[in-house]
């Protein structure tokens, strides 16, 4: 990022009131009655209320649209362990992007443990509170372990935003680039670079929409994940192949799909013209692309191609996902957000680019005109019809495989 | 409170959005530029510089004007141990009043812990983001242990309001409430009723403002708290003492000064007849006093008296004194809310009811006139000159204890 950018960012956060949120008072407070109300003797009516039906949180508190966004700091941004504190920034500006996109208030919670053990006990404790945990820019392979143990403690929504907001925007990304190259997820042959959070809840998410395993070829620092290699963790272990493919280049010959998760300019010219016909390449690494969409551009015209960065197209923005997902959660109080809201999400987004684009998103983004294609395939972020459409997806999810309450 | 009541309560709390908070963005998010500022890539620049200087976590973010309201649910109101989900209405509502009066933003947090060392490891854990701690309705005695420990760890404020700002505000109309009955506090002789937190931390107080231990008969459950008892927890240990009284009424004969933190009627008639002449009785028992002011005036006409109650002469009210104290520890990065900033607000409060009272508060009570004398020995929660005067006098004892980091 340029010195000015950095500038102006440091200004946006430093200018009064400090950060980039405040608490804002729902209801009367202008007379001693209204807060009689609010405060002593008013709540002592909905705490018993709440004492005797815990449900009744929902009714008489903020907690029915309360997310907690929670991290140990240990995967920020691209910029690593940075400890706890120092990624509230972050943490700040996912609690924006969630009351923007989806009107969600959004509790930043920074916790400060070095053992997952100690972070899981921290979430368990203050989550009831919330009506759902979003956690954020928490390490591999601790993150894993950590949202299924919060999963299965916590009887609210627990999602590691890291893991399946990119798996979603990616996997319905691809559904439509395969669709307009004219190839079966089924048949596809993927590469994908970073076999970290994103990686593996990306391969996950593929797999059940239909990839086939034996054709996914993950490749982390150490080269290609495949079933001779004996240093794998349990959640790499699952994508060994068998294979004589050791390096990116071995992988990529011959593949449909490159998929980075990794870092700047891994992806060569070469290599990308040793790919299938008509490949897909989606490289995603920020701000700094596997591959610079000029090169990749210039090397191959029967591309289609899809970066992190709002200046190119085709955009893989979490912002298209997570709060939305959470909106439909939260709107059926679900208890968890499962495989099948997963997927709803990867339709209704994959579905929603196919639709004709109304003008207001035309306007947003000063364009004559934008069309299902190669150079479109997922909504903008500033598509109103997210809000519509997202949400009531996976509502109706969560509702057809039995974990809302509403 | 009567049914009519209760149900608008639970009518105010229901009304959507439910609950009483709500997050408010306070930047710009209106454009893709903006969007950029807010989260990804300009988040990068204020993390960068956090991570270098924990410090400008307070330039960059909101934690400098961000107070968690914690609890435990173990003390909640006059209803007991209702535990953690249950209680949140309360600290919304203290949300609601930190906001109102000294726009201090709340995020509330109920933990669910049964131990307190579970209790203080969650809050420490999460402590970074913020720039204070107001613990709130957790139970005596472990509440003393938990406040201290968590201050010896933390270098933010911990504040246990149901300790100290009962202690501060019962301290200054008690003060103002001497002068006028023209009696010094050094040789007043006091009964408090109730020795959990309130209790021991007026005595704290009040003994640190020039009270002597000798003259205070604390009574518990089972009586006087007098050095022959081998029942005493360590906090009630340094009130004991050397006494022949065993009762509440063997207490406060020839006693000056009542003050009632326990429950309702437990001063009867004849027990005020016994009190030294020209009597001070806090009787703060919400919302049933330990004596009713009515029968307290026919028995006595030389009568100073103050509830917890809005509807007589004399409340003492908590919120009187924690937001204008945070406000003043927030404004100055004070460590800690030591005693001399306790001090402090103990002598602005009392120090504001004897000054005129400006038109504003007269017609936000629609009176006619409001003098200091036995009837106003407080200001009024609507006061405008609270904001004033009693965070600046706050932030000048923090400074001069060296506390203040500004």
């Amino acid at each position: 990022m340029s010195k000015d950018f950095n500038q102006r960012a440091l200004e946006y956060h430093e200018q009064q009131p400090a950060g980039k949120l405040a608490i804002h008072i729902t209801k009367p407070t202008a007379t001693q009655d209204d807060l009689s109300l609010a405060y002593s003797p008013g709540v002592a009516a909905p705490v018993r209320a709440i004492a005797e039906d815990p449900e009744l949180a929902y009714r008489y508190t903020g907690k029915g649209n309360l997310v907690a966004v929670i991290t140990d700091g240990t995967a920020v941004l691209g910029l690593g362990n940075v400890g706890a504190l120092a990624s509230k920034p972050v943490m700040e500006g996912k609690g924006v992007l969630f009351k923007a996109f989806a009107n969600i208030d959004v509790f930043d919670i920074e916790v400060d443990a070095a053992q997952p053990e100690d972070f899981i006990n921290t979430v368990a404790r203050i989550a009831g509170g919330f009506g759902g945990i979003n956690l954020e820019d928490i390490a591999a392979p601790h993150c894993f372990e950590i949202e299924r143990r919060l999963s299965e403690r916590l009887d609210i929504p627990v999602f590691h935003d890291d893991q399946h907001g990119t798996a979603i925007i990616t996997a319905a990304g691809l559904v439509n680039a395969l669709e307009i190259q004219g190839k079966k997820l089924s048949e596809a042959k993927i590469v994908c670079v970073g076999a970290g959070a994103a990686g593996i809840a990306s391969m996950q998410l593929l797999v059940r929409l239909g990839a086939a395993k034996k054709n996914l070829f993950m490749v982390d620092r150490k080269g290609v994940i495949h079933s001779q290699r004996d240093d794998l963790n349990e959640y790499k272990q699952i994508f060994a192949v068998d294979t004589d493919a050791r390096s990116l280049a071995d992988a990529c010959a011959g593949a449909d799909v490159f998929i980075g998760l990794s870092g700047p300019d891994l992806l060569t010219a070469e290599m990308l013209r040793s790919m299938a016909p008509k490949p897909i390449v989606f490289a995603l690494s920020n701000p700094d692309p596997e591959i610079r969409p000029e090169l990749a551009h210039a090397t191959r015209d029967d591309l289609i191609m899809a970066t992190g960065r709002s200046d190119y197209p085709n955009q893989v923005n979490n912002v298209l996902g997570f709060p939305f997902i959470f909106r439909g959660a939260l709107d059926v109080r679900a208890r968890t957000i499962n495989d099948e809201m997963l997927v709803a999400a990867v339709h209704a987004l994959a579905g929603l680019a196919r639709e004709p684009v109304p003008q207001v998103v035309l306007d947003a983004y000063g364009l004559e005109t934008l069309e299902f294609g190669p150079n479109y395939i997922l909504p903008t972020p500033f598509d109103p019809r997210l809000i519509d459409t997202v949400p009531q997806a996976i509502s109706q999810a969560a509702r057809d495989s039995g974990v809302a309450r509403l």
